[in-house]
């Protein structure tokens, strides 16, 4: 056996507060590996998945890192290539940290690395967008695109694809706690109202447009003061126990802004620094476990990097 | 008579689609002229008002710029002061370029100015926005922010007046049509629905996220892109007749994007030069004569002063 290309894709957050569907930044990990070969085989197979205590299907067409790497290579004219595909989840599912956006970021990834780089990084976005369509039902590339790109990024628009990275502050840093409770991503939606008031989407406008600006400029009090979201938060909060009071730990601990990460149950806070977001993290972690519920922290800077061959 | 001290304050336009309530740029023209003096009586007085065809009132407490001004000297412990204030309206009453927003940042500047600047220029914005709430009834800065302090102003929040300026691409013209129809503000507002569609709401926050970093960026396209509301306008679009004609005529002549200027009649467009500004003002301008509706066109790069000592 060959000894195979392996790729690293990373976790994420979506929705960033005020960025519903529309932002979302990588973490420098957890994330999924993914290796590839060429196989004496004819077509894309996966022959090997781990992590997933038995929970992802090993059919192309219904794995989302495989349905992305076969789209990848229709659209290449390369599905007669024979291709062998492990995939190695190292992150939870269904944790609200893009589990299956960092698969399917990895496996166009790891293709298009195996056939030489046919395509830019950034022009493999489609085929991993429709990758984690088929874990979550909806076509959307707020996790897909930074567990690709890297970075934290603007997706203006969800059809067209229409992705920005924006710039990170110096020095800014996520703490983000895992708490053990389940959520389906269809249930934090079938949760979420379809109306919102006029005067919650003028704030949330405001909000998101001050987040940007705060990005810009790094001006970390009005990104602080823009880190707020009046729709979707507290429609979901009652989904995870403790949630505002792990939120008031962050605060507390100094975070800029603290909010669902995704559909939950993860909850992410953005730091000015290392140390505060290790003060902050504990301190969420710490407001779950005071409740009885056991729960993972995890620490990083903005990935910067993305999808990467290791 | 002393001759008195002169201030201009331009005319503004609102949302710039995406931005509804939290977006809004200056005009160089046209605008409002204030002219303030001390006199020998206590207190503030109007002594004049022109352009405004007997409509505004003199009793200071009514009057949009009375008001404003009246909450400035209160704020300096200066309601002993004799003033006379002469308001010269230069400017249409609602049309939807930020007339009382004009009068109540020009007034406020004046009083400043005559009081040898007591505060910063951007602390008067909470006394004019005052003023301003005496017109319309609500208290919210977009127009009076820019015709204030110029440029492209984000209010990401009105209670707040947490106030950005935001940067401007080089060649950023407006061209804005005032077609001779009326439409209050507050029926404009009345005509609004209270409930926006989550989906409508994804849109508008990833639209006006796209303008931002347009505008950071100098991306025109991205700009371009970005100028579209998914949410007002199309609620307020039957309040102007052949609103979508000019609007395409605009696109058509190479606009970067058209949509209702504040609360209508009036139609802004911008554009990525002066030549393409003046095509698509004449051809919005066209438009509303073909419908047998009078209309005035303005030409002006974004403003960059707002309100100034004349």
């Amino acid at each position: 056996m060959q000894p195979g290309l392996k790729v690293f894709a990373p976790a994420s957050v979506a929705n960033i507060a005020c960025g519903y569907d529309v932002l979302g930044f990588a973490l420098e990990g957890p994330g999924d590996e993914i290796v590839v070969r060429f196989s004496g085989e004819k077509g894309l197979r996966i022959t090997q998945i781990t992590g997933a205590q038995g929970k992802l299907p090993y059919e192309v067409e219904r794995n989302t890192a495989g349905f992305a790497a076969q789209k990848l290579l229709e659209h290449l004219g390369e599905t007669d290539r024979g291709i062998d595909m492990e995939i190695h989840k190292k992150m939870p599912f269904g944790s609200g940290l893009g589990s299956s956006a960092a698969s399917a970021a990895a496996a166009v990834m790891a293709i298009n690395e195996l056939l030489k780089r046919p395509l830019e990084k950034r022009e493999l976005l489609p085929f991993a967008v429709l990758g984690e369509q088929v874990a979550d039902g909806a076509y959307h590339a707020d996790n897909v695109a930074p567990a690709l790109l890297g970075g934290i990024v603007l997706v203006r628009d969800n059809e067209e694809l229409d992705v920005h990275r924006l710039p990170v502050p110096r020095g800014l840093h996520a703490a983000v706690v895992h708490p053990d409770v389940k959520i389906l991503t269809k249930d934090a939606r079938q949760v979420l109202s379809p109306q919102v008031s006029l005067q919650q989407m003028i704030q949330q406008t405001g909000n998101i447009a001050g987040l940007v600006v705060g990005l810009y400029q790094s001006d970390l009090d009005l990104i602080a003061r823009s880190l707020e979201d009046v729709v979707i938060e507290p429609q979901r909060a009652s989904l995870i126990p403790n949630f505002y009071r792990v939120k008031e730990a962050a605060l507390q601990a100094g975070a800029l802004g603290c909010s669902i990460s995704g559909a939950g149950p993860s909850i992410f806070a953005l730091n000015a620094n290392s140390v505060i977001a290790e003060r902050a993290g504990k301190s969420m972690q710490r407001a779950f476990l005071d409740a009885g519920i056991d729960c993972r922290l995890y620490l990083s800077p903005i990935n910067q990097e993305g999808a990467i061959k290791l």
